[in-house]
């Protein structure tokens, strides 16, 4: 197989198919993912079947115990998958909105509509789940999707992929519009991120070794964040309830997600008051603690953290603590050491609470609630294709909107330019 | 000059000024704007002598005459630029708008607010008054600049930044938030362009060389166009003087702008009434027409076009003009061979207008308006660092919002997740 000529054939037939779904009306777009849902549902033992073979192939292979778990496609798991695409059907289109329109000095009305960015390409790893929940989301915002999952969910996902095909095709779509590679060949990444006249966006999820080599790599834009570092600060005169409650959901709900808390910042003020009861939550959860000089003034018993703990994403059940002075210590640690992904201050005093606001700079900033809720259905989004902490684009979680563009719209009557 | 550390030191300098000007307040900032303009008005002896360096070095050096006339300064040049500062500070300020605000199920209010972007690098060639003009938008837009002018007008840039850190300093803003390189050394736009730590964004103004270059080689995102391949196209039915009127206008209003029109297209059915007298006003403002087959079964004494003629930005009095079956024709030309930059279409016919609209894929698409008027000013932004052909981001006229991001903003009462 010539993986560059089968790239490229990808790539013309995603741009061709994107043109079509972007000019296709929402009903078009809903009926594929319904007939999409449907197929699935229908092909449910060649769906087993298929997962069976990535199954049994994984465990000849010694695939460790999480990852055979990630790669499962249980009956509960495909239910999942029909729901959402359900949900992906009922959400509002945000294609084709036109905002912002003034008429001009010179007569003109100009305005911006909302349009698909064109091709997305999606590479992820193992979950076949992630298959359908990604090319539901671009197909709903009007893309075109190439899709390039784990090797290991070879069989499942072209299993998945044949039932998108035949839901595209009975809504009288392309069925190019959503193509899941079908090699394992590792050269087809460096040529999906490489094909800027095919591909206008790369949203990679996975692990942070796989996402730092696309972005260092990939010469079409990508979205995607790295790290989650995310923090809390309890401020001075915080409602200690309140700041012991989040401080313990942030860090303790679920260790392994990117909007977990990884380092808590307390006010010197509060420090002696709040850390010992925290200390005891945490030592109930089985969470170790590594704290600064000031930290281990209170909690003693608990080891040093080290300069690297400020920048580590633990993803696992340790803290990092650190007494701070005040709000200006906490912002300058917060904006030096933090992933700019999700950050919250605890506070009562709504001039430091709004100084936290504006000055925190990170996709997610937020007064007296728990990190854990930077995350696209929480916000409302209706569902989440990931979260950015790139400044420019979509920022924060990324949803069908993040999928779209706007380009300006100019209505005249004839005018030209004197 | 170890010009690594050298860019490194800048790179560091604008991170830090910029968390102080995204904190400034609107005020600050506008009369950091108000003294430069003063500082500027009152340095007019300086500015003359340093242009006279930069002027006499270039005539040594046999700059050419439109790059010469590009770096004077005159009197009536830095009046503009003087006018220029006060248009800026009196624009309203983009920083700091939450919008969006919705109460989610789990009691959090979850808004965005819009917010700068950090450190925006601007690579630029010989106009001085770009200097100005750029720092001053990015200044405005609570942002820090590192700009690189070009080698031929140090002497200009150099004394210009004098005046900008006078103003920022008389404002308590710190100088370094205005940064203008003062090396020619041509390693420093690599540096610039791959520090991703220090620097958000690249603004590239120049030719389609300079910023092909940047953007193959930048680490750190671009905003840019590289051309301006516009297209009007007249449809069938359409209003033949209002026809005539734009067509003659996107073209000959000025030939060197990005937004003139580049390539003509004419509904068969328009063509034997519309080209020859299209064909005599063209000649009349000394137009080159190079058309199609059966453009010149029309007009038989012009030139063939070839098929690289509708792929060309001719920035010059020169049109390539196509006869296609109708609008479907036009769409697929334009969507092939257009720059994604600005389109029109001539219609009296609204399914054929709304569908132009909807599925060319460009950063302006216009109804029965010219070309021309694809510009910040026109639009109403107030002012434009730049046009961007890009899809992600900034697309479009780009003005202050532009150079600003929205992050998520969350409100809670002390709510987890549960």
């Amino acid at each position: 197989m010539d993986i560059a000529a089968y790239m490229e054939q990808l790539g013309r037939n995603a741009r061709e198919a994107s043109a079509k779904v972007a000019a296709s009306s929402t009903a078009t777009r809903n009926a594929a993912l319904l007939a999409a849902r449907d197929a699935l549902d229908g092909a449910r033992a060649a769906l087993a079947e298929a997962n069976a073979r990535d199954m049994a192939r994984g465990r000849e292979n010694n695939l460790d115990a999480p990852l055979l778990d990630r790669l499962e496609l249980t009956p509960a798991r495909i239910d999942t998958m029909l729901e959402g695409l359900g949900q992906v059907a009922a959400l509002p289109d945000p294609v084709g909105s036109i905002t912002d329109l003034n008429t001009r000095p010179s007569g003109i009305q100009v305005g911006k509509m909302r349009v698909p960015l064109g091709v997305i390409g999606i590479i992820y790893e193992s979950r076949p789940n992630v298959t359908v929940e990604a090319a539901s989301l671009c197909l709903k915002s009007g893309n075109a999707t190439i899709l390039r999952g784990g090797s290991e969910a070879l069989a499942s996902n072209t299993a998945i992929a044949a039932c998108l095909a035949e839901g595209l095709a009975s809504a009288g779509l392309p069925t190019t519009a959503v193509q899941v590679l079908e090699t394992p060949d590792r050269a087809a990444v460096g040529h999906l991120i490489g094909m800027p006249d095919y591909v206008d966006v790369i949203v990679p999820r996975g692990g942070k070794g796989l996402i730092e080599r696309i972005s260092r790599d990939a010469r079409v834009p990508v979205i995607k964040h790295l790290d989650g570092i995310c923090h809390v600060y309890i401020d001075e005169g915080a409602d200690l309830d309140m700041a012991f409650n989040i401080a313990v959901n942030a860090k303790t709900h679920r260790y392994g997600t990117c909007n977990t808390m990884e380092t808590l910042l307390v006010a010197d003020a509060e420090a002696a008051a709040i850390l010992p009861r925290l200390a005891l939550a945490y030592a109930d959860k089985g969470v170790e603690l590594r704290g600064c000089e000031r930290t281990r003034g209170v909690l003693t018993d608990i080891r040093a953290a080290a300069e690297s703990d400020w920048s580590e994403e633990y993803l696992a059940p340790v803290l990092a603590i650190k007494v701070v002075d005040g709000l200006d210590e906490a912002i300058v640690h917060i904006n030096r050491y933090s992933s700019q992904h999700t950050d919250s201050i605890v506070t009562r005093d709504h001039g430091r609470a709004m100084r936290f606001l504006r000055e925190v700079d990170s996709s997610s900033v937020m007064i007296n609630a728990s990190t854990r809720f930077a995350d696209g259905f929480e916000y409302g989004l209706g569902a989440e294709i990931g979260i950015s902490t790139d400044k420019l684009h979509a920022r924060g979680p990324v949803g069908l909107e993040g999928l779209t563009s706007q380009k300006y719209v100019v209505f005249g009557e004839g005018q030209i330019r004197s």
